[in-house]
């Protein structure tokens, strides 16, 4: 059931302060003029008619096609959508065992999406403002799930699309990006952000990755994973979960997430909101510290984590606020616990990317802690283990076919009694 | 809507002569022994007690989870079922222009499931078959899709998974198989089967490949296909298409697609049915030289093609008897013309193996010689780009990022105006 196709986008506000409003178009990508400093940058957000809104739309099936919540996301551009979201929420006995919860565990498997992760969403919406700003073409830094995502979309669109990747992105990962037709230029990851900005500058792309010192983003992206929280709602059967468990880079999943829940408790749709848990690797964790010291935003060192897709240096806006009005709370997990949930997932039949294990891992660290909790758990899974480094480079040891050399294989690598 | 959970599956039964008969279990893994001989090889397909099809089952939505199927699929092994299926069906107007088709052109995205491949759906089937007969473990012989999916439900079923590559598997495939825990092991390609059947004689693992000259396979894989042809009849809006086009390598897909449709006619539920057309590459194409010398199965000489999911040596009896049943056809497809339709795939935004461009190349052939359709054409696009050959050893050229040398890259290598 179909109900509307208009976006109720209406403006473009300050997330900080919500009397400073915009048009819909541009969209601002440099984040909220009047609220925003070299101190401290604050992103915007999109509001909606929420008046105009049918409710009929929460009594649909959860099918993939975002073009199905059209009136509560930015305007979409007409024939972009290729099917994203609509991805099963699988119930997880044994992982939910391992993770040590009582109350029921499922993975919202975002690898189901048409480039294989969650950006998918996003990237619908802001390819969509790329296209209603008439820009000849965008450009976004990243070596993975983003760029990919980025430049699938601006392929579908027919823009030219400038991926910026580190000259160490995964190597199927390179793969995907040139597939697409975008081109891709590996810098240094220092050097990826000026170029950006030149980018943008210099040829009038539309900039689909963050321009300023602390993340603000673009404003139409979170906007796409508001659709998570509709889709989990009809998938437990008109319910939310207790808590929602986010591998957390940052935090525009776990805002988008966030705000979709706040929008069915706004409507009147549910009486109640999940609580938003941000998993960050423990080696960077910019919000937890943020967080711990008060404050909107900080920097870290940047320490190694092989969780490629949530290594980040700075926390933004939108991740403090949803652990705030959440009541949530924000996890450092060990690259360590990030391979063991990893290996669980896969155990189950699920090879996730290793940052899409951080809500398992998360999970597993908090009841180990005594936390319990009053209804189902949903951890996001957001990408296919495809996307990671080294992915591609390995190769397996090749042996003689005679019977003694396999069994001797079999039982020494493997431990099957051959 | 689920409309009953319990298999109506009643027998094995020879596709040759269907007065064979054999029960359920022990699933015959190496053709119908009544039929075959040492110059041909039929295999078994499963009977069911089509009197006790509850037809409120074809008014559901096309969701994932082919449980929801479980009256007209062989028994399924509690629990093993990971959301298979319900996988989108996308029109694309650009893609039918491409091809020169005047009605609706879909492609069914079986990138969307478990492990991102169609072969999810057949080892959902074949894994409840090793389940049922007790095995301590499963064998399959495959660098690809089918080693993956085997080896995810083997992880999942808790059982140990070996899986016979080729001492060339892609790369990335590689990585995929050793992440759920399978035992890889690369062997010489003509090794792989004396290997498989020394496996099944020595460690009594059920033998999830062939093990025929001809290709037989296991009877209980077609049928996880033939969701797919109840799942288009839904997305279509209850009725189906005028032709389905099939990547074809043994033509298992083609058979169990197929015998869905046939199925739905049976029923009452359609009153036509599609034609199915067999898309082979060019450089082998056992499947087209049988029927095209009235044979039931030939062998053809190992020509190299990059089709490495569809590149057989051996056709099936299934395929000759998809086609026919049909009025299909089989083409054979150059690897040029596929490395064309996987470009034009990605332009559109979707990423597919090379073997899954074959339905859109061999649509485009058919368009040539002046075919027209009564009705939407479909092409299964069956796995993401992930698992070709040479996925993930591809290199960026890294560049100084200076606007200069950034810009020569931009306009050489990627012809942006810079």
């Amino acid at each position: 059931m179909m109900t509307g196709s208009t976006s109720l986008a209406c403006a473009q506000r300050s997330l900080r302060d919500t009397t400073q409003e915009y048009p819909l178009l541009p969209a601002l990508t440099e984040g909220c003029p009047a609220t925003s400093d070299s101190a401290m940058q604050f992103p915007l957000e999109i509001a909606f008619d929420y008046d105009q809104i049918d409710r009929q739309i929460f009594e649909q099936d959860p099918l993939p096609g975002l073009d199905r919540w059209a009136p509560l996301l930015p305007p979409l551009a007409p024939g972009l959508s290729m099917a994203e979201g609509g991805t099963p929420l699988l119930p997880n006995e044994s992982l939910a065992k391992w993770a040590g919860v009582t109350t029921p565990f499922l993975l919202k498997d975002e690898t189901r999406n048409p480039t294989w992760s969650h950006k998918d969403r996003l990237n619908l919406c802001t390819m969509s403002a790329a296209i209603a700003s008439g820009a000849p073409g965008v450009v976004v830094s990243s070596s993975g799930n983003h760029g990919a995502a980025a430049a699938a979309y601006a392929a579908r669109a027919g823009l030219p699309c400038i991926v910026l990747t580190t000259d160490d992105a995964p190597p199927a990962v390179q793969s995907f990006l040139l597939a697409y037709g975008a081109a891709a230029v590996g810098v240094p990851a220092a050097a990826r952000w000026p170029l950006l900005r030149e980018i943008v500058a210099r040829l009038g792309y539309h900039p689909v990755s963050n321009q300023t010192p602390f993340h603000t983003g673009h404003p139409y992206g979170p906007k796409g994973y508001k659709t998570i929280a509709y889709e989990l709602y009809l998938q437990l059967g008109d319910r939310v979960p207790a808590a929602v468990l986010i591998p957390t880079g940052y935090g525009e999943l776990l805002f988008g997430v966030w705000k979709g829940f706040r929008e069915l408790q706004q409507l009147g749709v549910t009486a109640v909101t999940p609580r938003m848990i941000a998993c960050e690797p423990a080696a960077r964790a910019p919000l937890s510290r943020a967080l711990a010291e008060g404050r909107f935003a900080v920097e870290v060192a940047p320490e190694h984590t092989d969780a490629s897709g949530i290594a980040v240096r700075v926390n933004g806006y939108r991740g403090v606020l949803a652990v705030q009005e959440s009541d949530g709370t924000a996890l450092r997990i060990p690259d360590a616990a990030l391979v063991e949930a990893q290996g669980a997932m896969a155990r189950t039949g699920l090879w996730t990317e290793l940052s899409g294990a951080a809500g398992l891992a998360g999970l597993r660290q908090m009841t180990a802690t005594g936390e319990t909790f009053d209804g189902p758990v949903v951890a996001v899974v957001t990408s296919s283990g495809f996307k990671d480094v080294g992915v591609g480079n390995h190769t397996v040891p090749m042996t003689a076919p005679e019977w003694p050399a396999v069994a001797e294989v079999l039982r020494s690598r493997y431990g099957i009694s051959a």
